[in-house]
Order: structure tokens, then sequence, then C-alpha cells
């Protein structure tokens, strides 16, 4: 299991590219990806009920399409609240990218990102994708320039790729991601994009995606909004050659392990770059009595704003975090409950069994002054665990999304 | 029905006062309630399972002991995460208020607020409870300075009296509460304490709180938190001698009417001094399939950071409203939604069966320029309404909650 350069063309026969092509002002805004062979594909899709006309396009393809060969993505405009001109212009992409790629459009999948409730500039976005699908390359470049061209207010490109070996074969996973920013501020959408060349069925794709998606970008906040774009797709064209992965075993095992690298390291990575951050928390759960309640307590603790406010403040206020715990909806005794928070410049233990430790005001705030932050809590109530990723709330976020649209 | 001068003292046989006592610097820190006719008890309590000494002391009254005579309310320390020391600290303070008042322990409640994690200064608190219980008074000046000992970072009163007639007796409703602040940054506690001279039983009591809490208190949200220490109390002695409600009925409806103005009015007070407002915003769903739907949607709304960082920025981004509602959990066609945002400037819609308005950004500027806004959801899935109350999320209320704590 090695990470290597690259992103989404690492994989074998994928291609990609992004452009600048008039949505934004002269960032990039269009990206294209192509699979030589045509891909399983599964994807994972916001719970909002609003859902922007290209979650319900690709939700569509996930139930009734088994194999995709083209994407066609823009930034600056999410497309969403556009009604049914926005449902027939999300179809003309489509189209168009099929052309392109000489493909039908049933094997297109659609996502957009920004702005909310204005209708996509077709005429821009139809000679964009004629302009940028020819371009489309499986160099290390082509990922790179189509990772740009996802970003909204994003200050990184966000995208990995690791190669392993299945049976005798070498096989990739590469992802991209875009993570909290917008060009007119309006709401946080998450896209991951992820490709390998490993042959593996729908079913076992399905379950593999959605388990992992459910520990890495599930347990990833930075303000608590949940998009109505929010989207991680996954792409597997079987071109390394590995014998069909059709039951759980060892090689399922390995594309697993291979597939929660690329995820946790676009996660995190969302959260490094999520707006106004200073600070980036890491909270581990250990000893929940199930999955369930580990998670909750987690993402309870990273989404709440005393306790985002408390770190940007470098302040052990830890009976915010305890507070935060108790609303959760998890069940734990809080006398059983210990408490550390730990960064580079050492560890610090807060709470024992529920009652306050006696620790030194001063080596909390060295501890705190760390751009990176664990906490860790650890209930006596079973053995299941979690971790989930956030930051801290700042000025910063409060300037970014207060700022008038236009 | 008619608004009084006055708080908890309003009413007949209730006496009060407030003094500081040396928990907090100079501010007032120490309350007590007194009636001199046992009152009828009933209350709601935080659902964070994390509780205070007092949560627990006094659920335990609501469960066990029908009648109350006493309350002692300290604020500059919440007496939470102390353990076993903090339940012996808070019976001591309830047995000495029981003491002053020559009254049983069993009959008196407690409350705190403030700083978590911290034992009470218990021989400041025992000192003080003898010094300030002798003070209580009937006066509105002893409802006053008891209103103003229960603040902590609140910068001003929250106190109203409602009178009215039940049969043809004159019957009166006082209330106080505290909001969202603190000494040392740490959690939003809600308390409220409400009396009335009125004659009702235990059950219809407990059901009049039940449900107006639902739609009062339930329904602010100045940050998502759910405190420790959150407590509603109500106290009603029968000393306005009407003929005991003893099942619902015209009487019953006139005593809710009224508990209703002062829940209303205590809950926007204290949104109003909400850490870091610059502005209040009311949101009012119609139409909704049910109740829970309905309030699903107003609360879902009112929490979203971004709705409330847009609302700072003075921006008219509708599409946050309608992303929060589509996160809430509740149940809706997004095509049938009509949203207006109004204040003393004007009304704007922003979007009409789910199609964005082509709206005047200059004209929604202005709107939105005043301190009070509402948000009008209009939904076409049935006869349910629903209103919620929040505030926007500014610079101040990061500085307020980042700011060390000691």
């Amino acid at each position: 299991m090695e990470i290597i350069k690259g992103g989404i063309t690492a994989p074998k026969g994928f291609k990609a590219y992004g452009e600048h092509i008039g949505i934004k002002k002269s960032r990039k805004d269009l990206a294209v990806i192509y699979s030589e062979k045509e891909a399983t594909y599964v994807g994972t899709f916001t719970t909002n009920i609003v859902k922007a006309a290209c979650v319900s396009w690709n939700m569509e393809r996930y139930k009734n399409v088994d194999k995709i060969s083209g994407v066609v993505v823009n930034s600056g405009n999410a497309n969403a609240c556009t009604g049914k001109v926005g449902e027939d212009n999300n179809q003309t992409m489509a189209a168009i990218a099929a052309e392109c790629f000489d493909i039908d459009q049933d094997n297109v999948l659609v996502a957009s990102t920004g702005v909310i409730g204005k209708q996509l500039p077709m005429n821009a976005i139809i000679e964009g994708i004629k302009k940028v699908a020819p371009l489309a390359t499986n160099t290390i470049e082509g990922g790179y320039e189509a990772a740009t061209a996802i970003m909204t207010t994003d200050t990184f490109v966000k995208e990995i790729a690791v190669e392993f070996t299945i049976g005798n074969k070498k096989a990739r996973i590469g992802g991209m991601a875009k993570g909290s920013g917008m060009i007119h501020p309006n709401m946080a959408t998450m896209l991951s994009f992820i490709t390998t060349d490993v042959a593996i069925t729908k079913e076992l794709l399905d379950k593999a995606v959605k388990e992992d998606v459910a520990s890495t970008y599930n347990m990833i906040s930075v303000d608590g909004d949940t998009s109505t774009n929010d989207m991680v797709m996954l792409l597997a064209n079987g071109m390394c050659d590995n014998i069909l992965i059709e039951a759980e075993g060892k090689d399922y095992e390995i594309f697993k392990e291979a597939l929660n690298i690329v995820n946790v390291f676009l996660s995190k990575q969302i959260i490094h770059d999520g707006e106004g951050v200073t600070k980036v928390i890491e909270v581990i759960v250990e000893g929940a009595k199930d999955l369930v309640d580990a998670r909750l307590l987690a993402k309870s603790v990273i989404t709440s704003n005393l306790v985002k406010t408390a770190f940007f403040g470098e302040d052990a206020n830890w009976g915010r975090v305890l507070c935060a715990m108790g609303y959760s909806g998890a069940i734990f005794d809080p006398t059983k409950v210990t408490l550390y928070y730990e960064s580079t410049r050492g560890k610090i233990k807060l709470l024992e069994n529920g009652l306050p430790e006696n620790f030194s005001e001063e080596f909390a705030y060295e501890v705190l002054k760390e751009k990176e932050i664990t906490v860790h809590i650890i209930l006596q109530e079973g053995n299941f665990n979690a971790t989930a990723w956030g930051c801290d709330l700042s000025y910063e976020y409060v300037r970014i999304n207060g700022e008038y649209r236009t």
C-alpha cells in the first residue's frame, strides 16, 4: 500500500482535464473525467430533501445504469432550486459531454457546485464542454487540472492516489475532492470523485463505499450545514486486470483499506481547507457501547459552536465537550468519562472518571497553541470507537459567510 | 389579560430577593424565592445526559414532592461535573434555605448557573443564603433584585407579569429568566422561574407547562448547544382564591393564554440578549403537514450557522434557508415552497412555489438592515404552523466564546 503521485488519473484508463470556460470570472470552472473502459459506478448523495438537478440525475444513473464512461463537473453555479429548466440544463450537459466522448448520455454523470437559485449560463457551458472534453488526458496534469476546476473558494487542490497489489496485479485508487467554500457565499458543498482500475462487482463496490463514507466524509463537519449538492462518486473500470472481486475476502479487504486511505485523506483535506479554519480538531471516542453511539458522540463534539469557539480561543474549556456529549443522544455514564487534549506539544488530562483534574492552565494553553489538536474521549461502556474531524469557529468564518453575495 | 409591572413577586404571596454574596467579583449572585403558601410545582429540565446537581435535585422533587415553598439560585458557578461533593453542596444549599424559611429541605428547589467543573464556594454560599433569605419581600423590587442576581453575562434583566381574571378573581403570573451568557465563557444556560397565584392541579399545571414550553423556550436557539443546567420551573400557590382548576375548560384556557404570554416574552428576551446578537430572527412556518414538521423546519432554519451569518451580513441568501429546511428531517415538496423576508422596512418575496423570484437586491438589503427580521415560509402540505426565534452569528459571538475563561 503506497501513496503515489497524482489523483483521479492515476488508475489505468482514466483521463481528465479542467479549464476556465466563463462561469466564474477567471478561475477554472469546468472539469471532465473519462474512462476508456466503461466503469462500474456507485455513489452516495446528500440527505437534503432539496436536491440539485445533478444529484437527482446521478441517483437515477445509480439505480438504473450500471456502467459510466464520462463525468462532467462545473463549479460556480450549483444548479439547485432551478426547477424544470435546471433539470433540462443538467441533461444538456450530459448530452453534450456524451457527444464529445461518443457515448450515450445515460452513461454520463454530472456534478455542479456554487451559488444556488440561478440558471446555468448554458451557452458558455455547451461551448466549454466541447473545448475541454477533447483535452482529457491520462497524465498526472490532467487529474490536477480537473481537481483545480472543481474548486470554489477552496484554497488548495485536494487529490491523492494509492497503489497496492490485488492478487499479483498492481492496482490503484485515485481521488479528488472539493470542500467548504464558495464563490458567492452559499453552502458548504462537498464533492468527491474516486476512480480505480480494480475489477469489482457493483454490489461490493457499493458496500465498500457506503461503509467507508460513514467513517470518513460523514464524520467531518465544518459548520453542520448539509448541502443540496453533496456527493461522493466512485468509478471502477477494472483495467488493472485483477480477478473480479465478487466476494468478501482478502482482495476486498485490501481494496477497502486503500479506499479508506483515500477517503480519510480527502476528508481531512476538506477540513484543513474549511472556511476560516485556524485549527483542525480530531475527536477520538473510545469505549462506546456501540458504533452508532461512538459516532454520535464524536460528531456532536466536533459540531458544537461552543467547543469550536473555545478551540479558536485556545481555551481548555472541557465542560463544553462534556456538554456536547451529553446532548448527542448517545447513552453513557458521565461519571466514567476520561478526557485528554493532545497536540505535538504534549498531552493533558482534563477529566478522569467524570471528575475534573487539577491541570496546569499554562500547559493546557501550550498544548492548544498548535494547529492540530486531538480530543481523546474514553468511556467505559463497551468496545466501539469512532473518529471525527472538524475545525474551530473563527472571526474569518463569520466574515466569509456574512459577506454579501454580489 | 393585562401586562402589569413586576415579575415573580407580582402574584400574591410570593417573596423574593437577590444580592451579591461573593461567588462573582461584584455582581449579584444569589437569589431566593419564597411562597407564603405551599405551591404546586412542575418543571421541565435539560435533556442533556450530563445534568448539574441542581437539575437532578429538582427532578427528584418533581417526582416525589408535590409542594414547594422555597427556591435558592446562585449564578457564577453551575455546580455541574462536580460529583458527590457537588450533590452534597446542592443539598446543603437546600438545607440552609429551609432553615432560614423554617420549612423542610424537601420543599426547597435549587438552581445554579455559571462555570462548569468547579466546586461551589460553600462558606460564601451558606453565609449568603442566611443573609439574603430574610430580605425576601413581595415588592416589585424584591422580584427585580432576584431577576438581577440570576444573570451571568446577560446585559439586561428579564421579567414580566400578567394579570387576568379567572372566575371572578384577579389572578397573576410572574416570570423571570436568564439567557445565554456566562461569567467564564461556558454554556448558554437558560433558567426560567414562573410564579402564579392561580389554584390549579399539578396534573393540569404540568400539561400546561409542557405544552407551552414546546412552543416557547424549546423554539429558541442562540447557538444550538443544550446546557447541562437548563430548567423551567413553575410554582402555583393558589392564593388568588379562584376555584381550583381541575379540568380543562375556560379557566384552564385563560391560564394557558396568560402563561403563553409570559413564556413567549421571556423566550424572546433571551434571544434579544443572546451572545453577540446584532439581529433577532423570527421564523414562521405555515402549512406544514403536522406540528412536528412545522417545528423541525423552523428550528432547523434558526439554528443554521450559514443562515445566521447571512443575516449578520444582511444578505438575502435565501438558498441557505431552503437548504436548512431540506436537512431538517421534515417532509415537504421544495417545489411548493414560498418564502418572504419581512421587517419594518417592508416585505420581499424571494421564492414562489420553489422557483426564485427576480427580486431587487437593493430592496432586500433595505429590509435586512433592521434589527428584527421575520422569515415567512409557506408550504402547501397541511394546516400546521410554528414559530421559532433566534439570532444572527456575529464576530462578537466568536469573541465572547473564544475568550479565555480565566
